[in-house]
């Protein structure tokens, strides 16, 4: 039948083969399939169900299967639709008729759901990874200026003075917060669905505990009809890959506002950003536009999952199928953006000069309050004393911290000659010596703190 | 340099360059590519920027390359970045310097824009067509089951009897919106940036609407900023197709449902579900929930732009480049799922018998009380009084139409002999024959009319 | 029963009440629901269901019960579960027992989908015009700044000069297509569903197209079973408003930046920004990030939107009930951001000191090489050229507008004494004057052609 | 100033009021915003900033304002803008003008950031106890119905046997892994911000430890920037919110198909259904479909808080004040939506008869295949000898079980005797007795290993 084939390249039979079949994308996980398959020979041989010389014969033509891919010699058939019909035709050419013993007691269903939490395992590992590499470079930047001063900024407008170790290590710890929600979702990964089959559990006597031994999961599942339509992990997983998307399109938003000419208090290196031999002045941050960009991509793969799973019945949908390319494109998302961010923020040419440039009297008005609280001023009448401050300052056109000790008596009889040592960035830094606070003893202290959770 | 190299398999270099690199996905711009190059040189040579010669040679050359691509045997090179650098750089080798000339005046902005919207409005028009098969199997399926009664639901719960032929032309306005949503977005996309260069506008004199004429585009757009940053014309074809795949949800949903034992009412063809040799009784609708399943993918696709777009600063910024590879993604989608819900549609069994068995007297409820209202009872008394007959029933164990005209008339004394008449499905169905309604001779009008709209 | 009694505040009964009742947000519709119920009661009249003396009965009690809306003196009562039962009970109060006609031939399921859609066309219109304002706005900050240069950026990267008038209006034209969304949105909603019942259309001769007529809709709809499941409408709307978001969210953005100290381009009047008494430098521009802000919450409603129509089967299904919070939600996020955009642009100080103070010479690159383009090089090796020019400058550590002639002409011979006219801001802006360009008599042409739009 | 006082009802003062004022949404954290400053009060009497007299004054007048609260008596005045500008003004006029020492060292950006995670740790906390209830009801449903047979699906497909206990038991487990996102969001906001002060940290000696151990956080922000516009506690908490959605959006689809005519399954008591009293026979299940429709609302949730801090710069920004009204929503849906569920399942009528009615010979053709597997066959040799029995069958007309051993071993030689032992419910059951398997006694055992769960 041919409905539509005049109007399409296709044949009805090919677009319904593109359709159905999810081996271009699922033979990534080849060697995960192969894994569980060994495993589930080796129970089914544990279970009598098998001879031990049967289930020797499955497991070494599986090894060679598993060969063949690693070399790069298998050959997908005609008929493959996925990876697991894929793995047992190949076995049956080279063990024969005992390749179909193979699937005794188990169904795709739980097979599929086996493999891709062993691949989820590998993958949300690697992610982990990434990140760290990430706040490697980070902390290195931050120890290397841990008291450089810039301003700091609320509302993208000069606040107080804060130092570049203190805002670069902002940026770490919304990765530490990642890796604890990749941690989550390996975990959520971590369960064995092996022995379920189709829906109803396999009916043959199984030692569900010793597959998961072998395939390294910390735990089985508990009820088959959900373990075999369980995709939680999977949410799990684009979730925290959304959110490092968010945390770095955050730390690429102002790198990107920090290399403008305006600013101009941060360079990247020429490696990653493009020039132009037109316009030499223009070093275009491309690398940190696209880790931003791709931050919609993450959130869209998360949403795509979330609705596709609602309203759908327990057990096997085949909308389910949709599972796979989400997270094979989250992951190899991160896999680009992580180690170039973690490149790009170890060759960061910082400008502390520009930095210092922008430390405008105006940042130490805090300051000022603070000087008179500690005079016994209440807080909100002090932040009024302040208000008259600047006021003079301004009625002159001058800086606050031009004013006399004269002027700033006439305003309030708190002021004395200690005003002076209140009114420095230095000053105002060293102040902040709470935990978590931007003196550059605390931030020393806040790297050590982060040193240990990444070493935990 | 190779600051993470020990720990990936890739090298920095090829890391930047795929990351950096669209040619992987923009290739299939090609052609669009040439077309807007030709008719920029064409441009050119009418500013007299280039001479005629010039412009023919360059036309010529561009004229080779794309017969390259078309016979398949373009060679990406080492440097070609993205399908614009690739074309260019094969079109100097070919016609010599004066290659070098036809970037003049022209910027990858606005190229790139153009290059785009070229390709949106083919792919919009062919996701169009491809809504349109699927509706006309829905208007012949409609035609041969015009007066096919079943059961109504509203809640999933029975309702009022309703044609097979009304039900399933409930699925067609909803695409027929699409087509709108559809042509909104062809709209969108028919306006050429050609001549915003970079994001100033070009230096020379081109006549701009010259180009749109050569291009196809039906008007030219007006402020060279918003032209190199503009991709709303995207954003309007993803929520043109996530709505397609909302719509196809909703009814895959309802199939599905249809096609279960407990209803039977439809049996998908074999061609398009799969069986069992083991359970032979299994016919699963794969095909209806893949399509429903990939209504998420569209949404997470429209979102992911959205998320993209979202404070970025007016004019090109690298973010965009993540423009491309959803809009891909969705039309590449639908050109699968489309023709194969048509052909479902199309082959799909229907089991009026089982339809027919469905149909209980409880769903003449609405009739009786109509016809109480035609004997001048206000319609909330006449809703009470039927209440009284069901409660009648029930207390004898039959349906409502088993109840004799005595009976009837101790609850109501407006009951008479014609009572009988309402009490059928056929008299239920005929009943409705308001525009819109369920009434076999009002859905061949709406057939019609659906016809009339596919043709305008 | 109170199963959970003993834990929650609420009893079961008022958490069941507050969960299926509407009646606290649909209340907003009390004007469309009244409206649709007098077309209705003189539909029923024509079609001869009601006598002429019952209609006028019935519509004078709705107009009495609409003025007890506007006085503000109507009363909820315990029962009344949604706007249409307060409304029917109100009434029936009022005019006895003629009152439980009005819902002859009607169902709450058309009746709700015909008051939504008179408040959405209301509701939509409100939005289009409040986006007007902003478009007004703009158009006179375009106006009195059509010549005022800064740079134009890409990548955030200084690129090329540009005026302000040109700038903003780059703001304009996203808002013009958000119209045209909008207005797709309206026409959307612009088909009545009166007459569709419960879900099969009424029994009653009603002309259809006579309540089309009188409620101002212009088309009616064509089948019952979509007309009362139909809420594309409000998906249409969701996603013009969505949109409108994130073109202001760009918009606030760019402003935000342009505000910054290090920027000093614009300043955000006092009345709407917060300033500080202790740090009187800083105006945080809070309505711009509020609005940039907002664009999350438009984004998820229309994604809300979508989830809760997916896989739902055609016909009443009751989590259509979530379809009005968000529209409503959206609708009043917009009424207060539109208005205070326009104000917040119409306000705004542009300091052209600051903005020139920025037009370095680099912008200028582009120029120099569109001038040995003209004098017959090449595009691609004026763009060497250039490159080599820079180099000079750079090595002697001066811009390239201050290299001799005789250097230039060291580098190429094609330079002579007119290169200083292509060296100037001016110069650089007058060039671009094609359509949608940044000259300043392009801008003004812009101007006016997005008056026509606004007109049209 | 008036600009579009005109058109709009509201003037631009009051607008302006109602965009940048939270209190109307923020009153409802009054506790947490009090225990707060208390604890605030005394860690600055302990650092020796106040007196300790000054800090018993301010506590006691905190502990008036809050039984103002309680009591219903607090009055916001018309400058409170949100609840801590409304509590500190309130506090002063009680206890004169120490109250103005009260936010010394303090800044509002830590304070509401220390409110809003006290809030999130109450409210998950009630989230956690609520899905508890679900949890309890489905335990018990499940232990009732431990060896009730009905059909288990796939593909909505009739497929083997199942158990209600094990079938509604997978929904249990779900609903457990949301209770560990729950928790992990908890453990996400159990995090002090206080002693941040605006960005920088505090200038003042607090001891932040004992703030925490006050407050009852677990542990303390070590990054002042972060602390400050950390909102991934919120983005956890929603997105443990939507997966919930989910969930109850999977449970409410297949309890709502199980609730139509065809199916009879199960009856949803009428407390949680409305009837009609015209069609008694329709009992709708409004609750369960409200549910489902509501795990839109709660998607849409999170995705708008992720698109509000996607690009955001760190340290605040007023986009956060988007932050709370997104999970007070979400908070109040589950708030109704889970105890509501928790009804449901507790009263849902369970059909067994309609359950067993369905259970038709096909369903145990996975039986047969497996009782050939252990007579030696090879799995994929079974699967096609089984196929061969369903064609006989069908040729006949009849159903397997009912085909003769003699027909059967004409099929294949290893039928024999015991394959009627194979060919029942039952036994198909029992024989599914691996952990997780539906087997009745594996079932009792699940729900063990779930009450272990909940009690953990």
């Amino acid at each position: 039948m041919q409905l539509w084939g005049g109007r399409f390249a296709k044949s009805a039979d090919q677009l319904l083969r593109q359709f159905n079949d999810s081996i271009s994308f699922d033979q990534r996980m080849w060697r995960e399939d192969i894994d569980g398959s060994i495993a589930w020979a080796q129970g089914l041989a544990n279970a009598n169900v098998l001879t031990q010389v049967e289930a020797d014969t499955l497991v070494d033509g599986l090894r060679q299967v598993a060969a063949e891919w690693e070399q790069e010699n298998f050959t997908i058939a005609a008929g493959d639709e996925d990876i697991h019909t894929a793995n047992e035709r190949r076995l049956t050419e080279l063990v024969g008729s005992v390749g179909g013993k193979l699937h005794t007691g188990r169904s795709r269903n739980d097979q599929v759901a086996t493999d891709f939490r062993l691949w989820a395992k590998r993958a949300i590992s690697a992610v982990i990874e990434q990140v760290t590499e990430v706040q490697s470079a980070i902390i290195s930047s931050a120890e290397r200026h841990h008291d450089t001063p810039l301003p700091g900024y609320t509302h993208m407008q000069h606040a107080q003075p804060v130092t570049w170790g203190h805002w670069i290590m902002s940026h770490f710890w919304p990765l530490e917060r990642d890796r604890r929600r990749l941690q989550a979702a390996f975990d959520s990964a971590d369960e064995l669905p092996l022995g379920s089959a189709a829906l109803a559990g396999t009916a043959f006597p199984i030692d569900r505990d010793f597959l998961a031994t072998q395939l390294g999961f910390s735990r089985i599942s508990q009820n088959s009809l959900d373990a075999v339509s369980n995709r939680d992990f999977v949410a799990d997983a684009l979730y925290a890959c959304a959110m490092v998307g968010v945390h770095l399109s955050r730390l690429s938003e102002q790198l990107i506002i920090f290399s403008s000419q305006e600013f101009g208090f941060v360079r990247v290196d020429d490696a990653y950003s493009t020039g132009s031999s037109l316009m030499p002045q223009k070093k275009n941050p491309d690398t940190l536009e696209l880790t931003r960009g791709k931050s919609g991509r993450l959130i869209g793969l998360l949403v795509g999952l979330m609705v596709t799973l609602k309203g759908l019945p327990s057990t096997y949908d085949k909308d389910l199928q949709e599972d796979k390319e989400g997270v094979f494109n989250a992951v190899d998302t991160l896999a680009i953006v992580l180690p170039v961010m973690a490149a790009v923020v170890e060759t960061l040419q910082i400008n502390a000069d520009k930095m210092a440039g922008q430390l405008e009297a105006g940042l130490l008005a805090t300051d000022l309050a603070d000087y008179l609280v500690k005079k016994g001023l209440p807080f909100r009448e002090a932040h009024h004393v302040v208000g008259a401050v600047v006021q003079a300052a301004e009625d002159r056109n001058i800086e606050i911290t031009d004013l006399a000790l004269a002027d700033l008596q006439q305003i309030s009889d708190l002021f004395s000659d200690d005003v002076t040592a209140a009114f420095s960035v230095a000053g105002s830094l060293a102040a902040r010596n709470v935990v978590g606070g931007t003196a550059p003893a605390a931030v020393l202290q806040q790297i050590e703190a982060a040193r240990r959770c990444m070493t935990e």
